[in-house]
């Protein structure tokens, strides 16, 4: 037992910072009565909206059935974690809304046709920071300074 | 236009190497309506189950109402990145179940009480290699060699 827990909540404003400081998440979705969950290149828009690109016959195309979904981010090094969570409702854009998108900075990591953009409203939103104990770790020997 | 693809399909042995290789990845869940996700360490049992603890109280304790979970992990430098994708069904383990799985490499990340033991039986398994283009990486300035 410590006297300070090891997980502490992000503000909404440290949420934000670190969700325009990543590109790459991880979308949760319903597919009729499944969650799937895949990679995504993200990028934030002007109304606070998850906004990428998927490809035409995708699973993701799903979400015009169910917008129901989940996106989490996270990093870590060897001291400490974060992560954010946030839940929120999917649609795809279309038309003018799609033009208005071209000047985010949504920059396709990989090289493969997505014509379709998806924007996430996010309606609860949630961050994490952990201390690590990753005791094994320190067992690694350590370089001669 | 390419003459081959930047994405590659994983073969299942490549998929269970880099699922043994990890510890951290991403579960969605069910919790009643709703796709919820969620960051967990996690280990992989003599069984072919992804196994991890949770707390008391957890909001993954919905999965005792709807087994049904997709998985995540991945990685990227550089150059590429590769992740793993998979759905499957959940279960909290009891008993000598829990006690079977005392032996894994189960390291918690952070220094908190998780007595609950699930594990996840894997229905499905897709992963993908990505070359990344990602081209702003490279108009960073080069050092002089």
């Amino acid at each position: 037992m410590t006297d300070h827990s090891p997980v502490t909540a992000l503000s909404e404003e440290e949420c934000w910072e670190f969700l325009h400081g990543q590109e790459f998440g991880r979308l949760a979705f319903h597919l009729a009565n499944e969650v799937h969950i895949v990679p995504i290149n993200y990028a934030i828009d002007d109304d606070h909206r998850i906004v990428f690109r998927t490809a035409e016959g995708s699973k993701l195309l799903g979400l015009t059935m169910n917008a129901d979904v989940a996106f989490e981010i996270d990093e870590f090094d060897e001291e400490e974690a974060r992560s954010v969570v946030l839940r929120g409702r999917a649609r795809q854009l279309e038309g003018s809304e799609v033009r208005e998108t071209e000047q985010l900075p949504l920059r396709p990591w990989v090289d493969t046709a997505k014509f379709n953009v998806i924007a996430v409203e996010v309606d609860e939103m949630s961050g994490r920071q952990f201390e690590l104990t990753r005791p094994w770790l320190h067992m690694r020997p350590h370089e001669e300074e």
